[in-house]
């Protein structure tokens, strides 16, 4: 986790920011259980609850607010 | 998921913007579980939940929230 | 569900701002669980439950963000 | 409920505007469940309930977001 | 909780501004539940649980944004 | 914890922004639960739990929509 992977949050459209979106929502997990192996333990368990589901297109939505902004919603 | 589903967030009136922020808050789920089978199992659930269905509801209005402001809140 | 119900986010007052921002989240809701009678049948299940209520008015007070600044807040 | 309740976003300093975002916030229970009498059943159960205070002070935090941008945030 | 707690958003410095955020945290659980015993009855409940401190985190989170943005994010 | 934590919003680029947002987070849980020893046990408890990691995760992508807006989205 020392290297770089959020070097910028502009994006060249919507769909490249909800994708950056999803990453940051992901390391937002991978930084608080660093282990590869327990969080690859935990995904079923997740994948297959829909509540989890939910809460996980929570996350995502925050975060693509901050990159939609970032990018003046790439408006024109 | 290689489609191309997000290519503008501007819509013509806040309803298709609504609309788009349902989208938005669905492919969130489906990024996290691409399984259609799985999802699909696991609509039931969800759908017959009244907590499950407010935080669905708590999902597609931060969605919106961005969509409303990329355009200009469709004023005028 | 086809028919017109959010032509615009601007009202004449706060008050009716904030009513707006309960049927957006209502139709959250709806387009996530269609069905009239199994919404109907739910609703005692949350509207008799405190943290069902609390996570409503939560839903609500984020889409009334959203009227909220398409109406620059109703300033003067 | 068909009072008037919230006729202006403005108040004249920040605490003025906490308490209307709580009125806001309680309002947005209300309006789910309309019956005085349910509500005060509820309370006991919630106002004892550690993770009910704090979803409450989610649902209060949102909206004083609401109160104090329309108040551009009470500067000078 | 008549008094003044509030009496303006402006902080010197981030860290003084994280802090009023906290403060504006606890008031909205204090609001809800006025009785200094029982808040103190039902501290060890939550200050024990993970959940119930990420949750108190969250609430923070959304007053801090309040917070900063009414100081410019203390931008010199 | 009178240490100074938060001296500005204002980071060199995105990813180090995302690192303030962290540590942000686990202020706001340290500031609610203050003994190290407490928050130590706690954390199996947390970070073996799929649905804490993504409300974690929620916490960090709120936090970083402060951050990031504080350094206009380090665009250019």
């Amino acid at each position: 986790m020392s290297d770089e992977w959020l070097t910028s949050l502009i994006t060249p459209e919507p769909q490249t920011g909800y994708q950056l979106a999803i990453k940051m929502s992901r390391m937002g997990v991978k930084y608080t259980q660093p282990s590869d192996e327990i969080r690859k333990k935990l995904r079923p368990g997740y994948a297959d609850n829909a509540d989890s589901l939910i809460a996980s297109a929570q996350v995502i939505a925050v975060n693509f607010q901050t990159v939609a902004a970032a990018n003046n919603y790439w408006r024109e």
